[in-house]
């Protein structure tokens, strides 16, 4: 990104807007707050695509009436280690983490907690729930199921979102393992940057809509489809098929939620599902006590010793050498901590039209 | 396969063979009949490469004592719903199905159960331990860490086990949807058949010992890597390196177990590990109670729903469309139970080369 093309933005600045934005739309403080916790976490972690990027999309299903924006947020069945949980329609923002909380609290009562979520939506990035579980010690993971892109293994329609999983371990003077990925071969964010700069896509990314191999962007938008991880059966594709339909049966299966082709996107007007089999969009959310299995101190001693061998791995030629899941979203964190929060063009203009719709300040 | 290269046994002449060579070898009469039908499944399921094909490394790895054939495997730490268990050296085949029991116990209790094992060694399929969660309509989790042979992304040196997860969930009508798969784009097994055919490899798998990308299964055999799921940066590869280490993190940092490259090789004589940082390998299973989230028949006919429309998928041209995850383990299954299951020549040496070490019967 050149200075032209973006302005910078403090993490501040940005909370405090988006803040505004939600109440403006009657989300209660407390929820507003927390959705704009979401948002800015991602932006800082230099998850682009999931922060303020998409806060226009909030607001128009919003507008639209088509988000709860005071919703009641109840346990429908559980046992002392899991729940389902129905979201009433809300923000994924403000039920994702309610949800997650509740696996929290179970995890604190009897070692681990497992809240299956329904009646929900876009929940932000997958990685922000894990890292509150980290600050109780708590070993988190979180997934959600997500509008469909991806077809599996051997077909040629769209069946799938890019499901993500993220699941985080704490390091006693390392910082902690963060793992946060879709799973599909990459996002449509990627696919996006690549249509920004007028570029093909490399191999193994998409199908045609006749499920042909193809590197055109436009191939993907007029009906084709997002390859799971693993590409080809050839290079694994099944695994990455099994574990998006992993994810998708325990956030929308398990919870009542819309699975597969029927779970709505996150813009209202990409697609109307054929048909509803459950409501809103899914959640799945896990926590494990650490002292439910060890010592607390042992074991982020021994992430510690773990981190620092994985570091030490041999380099392959022409790369920077070996990372750990969560440094390159730490990295971003501590420089935009710094120096702000890149936010493009296009996107200054989606947050002043909001500015506009939620009658409130731009920032100045 | 042709006729000349194999000969068919029934699967019940098989599990005796196994078990009277785990009984030859001091393990007691209930455990060896447990390790025999973990063996068994495999190979009825169609997973030669860990079936009765890995019997003579069993008794390779006993006759040196380099397993405690009567371990007694106990829990070191637990709450409500969770566990850590020391497997006592035992046979990873006998630790393993007392570790996941204690998961199903819990879950039984209090709605989940999830038990991080060390001191253990192989386990066989990952696949036949959410099986055994099946049969009392809990959704079963397995994972193991193993001997390293993966690089992660930008690395040119062996760091991690190509580390398996796998999980099942029950139809109604359907047969269950059943995810068993590892963590490495390919699985060592698929080298080894390419090495017998005398082909190169595909693009994607291998890296040579300086980390660069090779065809030559040589170049893995001297020093060289297997890929992550995903195999290179552009197409999702830290993905499945992320997926990796999250296994060898909950299986064995998370136990007490050897993590990363110094967890022991199946194979006593692999290589040594250049220095031990716990016991043995790891195993982590999980239980989750379906009942603690839906009824029990609701879900299942959800699941019902979920597996005849992913059946309807388009399928992708010179396919024959979209299988459910499970599907080419219960086709294979319904062949072995007719027809026997394959044993390849050099197999039957193995089995031949056991019954005279354990002095038993070879199969008549």
């Amino acid at each position: 990104m050149n200075e032209d093309t973006f302005q910078r933005f403090s993490a501040a600045d940005l909370r405090t807007f988006i803040d505004n934005t939600f109440k403006a739309f009657e989300v209660p403080q407390a929820d507003a707050a927390q959705a704009a916790d979401v948002l800015v976490t991602s932006d800082l972690r230099g998850i682009d695509s999931h922060g303020v990027a998409r806060l226009r999309k909030y607001v128009e299903l919003m507008s639209e009436g088509l988000i709860n924006p005071r919703p009641n947020v109840r346990i429908l069945r559980e046992r002392m280690s899991t729940a389902t949980v129905d979201g009433d329609n809300g923000l994924g923002l403000v039920v994702g983490p309610k949800a997650n909380q509740i696996a929290i609290e179970k995890a604190e009562k009897v070692g681990s907690g497992w809240v299956s979520v329904c009646n929900t939506n876009h929940f932000g990035i997958a990685g922000y729930y894990p890292l509150q579980a980290l600050q109780k010690d708590i070993i988190g993971w979180a997934m959600t199921n997500t509008g469909k892109w991806m077809a599996p293994i051997f077909g040629a329609e769209r069946m799938l979102g890019t499901n993500p999983i993220a699941i985080a371990f704490p390091g006693l003077k390392e910082p902690p393992v963060v793992i946060d990925f879709a799973t599909s071969a990459v996002s449509f964010g990627k696919v996006q940057i690549k249509r920004r700069e007028g570029k093909d896509l490399p191999d193994n990314w998409i199908l045609d809509p006749d499920g042909n191999p193809s590197n055109k962007v436009d191939d993907l938008l007029t009906g084709g489809t997002l390859l799971p991880l693993g590409s080809t059966r050839e290079t694994g594709g099944h695994k990455g098929y099994c574990m998006a339909a992993m994810v998708d049966i325990l956030t929308a299966v398990l919870s009542g939620a819309n699975w597969g082709p029927f779970a709505p996107p996150f813009a209202s007007r990409v697609f109307i599902p054929e048909k509803s089999v459950g409501k809103g969009i899914g959640h799945f959310f896990g926590a494990m006590s650490i002292d439910g299995f060890m010592d607390v101190d042992e074991f982020k001693t021994r992430i510690d010793e773990w981190v620092q061998r994985f570091r030490e791995t041999k380099a392959a030629p022409d790369t920077q050498g070996v990372l750990i899941p969560g440094d390159p979203e730490r990295f971003a964190e501590a420089e935009r901590k710094e120096s702000g929060i890149p936010i493009i063009r296009p996107v200054i203009e989606d947050l002043k039209w909001v500015a506009e719709k939620a009658k409130i300040d731009w920032i100045q």
